[in-house]
């Protein structure tokens, strides 16, 4: 099956944009979870099932969040930012979204030079 | 002046990678203002200041938030991804974070398909 965007979304895409970056955040929480990738398929695939799926660079394939470990996204608001070319998506997420068990992707703080 | 990371910080970030993705947060209400992107010395530049100072690719300059503006960005913390290729700066934010007077860039929903 082939699933394609709306003619509108397509338009507010940016052009020529092939890999658009896609933040998570926990929708009850706030917490800012994982930021990954999507070409138009898998944002596609998102739109039409309300699961998050991305696009691996690694693997170089779609990515349906969770398939395989249980750490699913339901996906309960998608937007667009100003310039369409980032995407934030409000997420219910089961269990960590971190493949290291960790609750948010970003757990690893850089210190700030404090004046 | 020339600035630079930390070696333990250039070795934590992704080998290769030039730009950033970088979310910016509000740190009080945890709303997502923006996605831009750093260079290392646009990094080093945050760190050092305290302000957030991205990489503006369309203009192929360091970019101070705000500068101006006045919408500038007081970074109160700083969070590497698993993975070394993504930021999520918790910020406190003056005025609106978005060029067009939204309060953030993701100001586009997109409607989800409903089952």
């Amino acid at each position: 099956m082939s699933i394609e965007l709306s003619p509108a979304l397509q338009a507010a895409l940016k052009d020529g944009l092939d890999l658009i970056p896609a933040i998570a955040q926990d929708a009850k929480t706030g917490e800012v979870l994982m930021l990954a990738y999507m070409n138009r398929e898998s944002l596609a695939l998102t739109i039409e099932s309300g699961r998050a799926t991305y696009w691996s660079r690694s693997r170089g394939e779609l990515w349906e969040k969770g398939l395989t470990s249980g750490h699913t996204q339901k996906v309960l608001s998608i937007a667009l930012d100003c310039d369409g070319d980032a995407l934030l998506l409000k997420v219910e997420q089961s269990g960590p979204a971190c493949h290291t068990g960790e609750g948010s992707c970003f757990h690893n703080p850089i210190e700030l030079n404090k004046p």
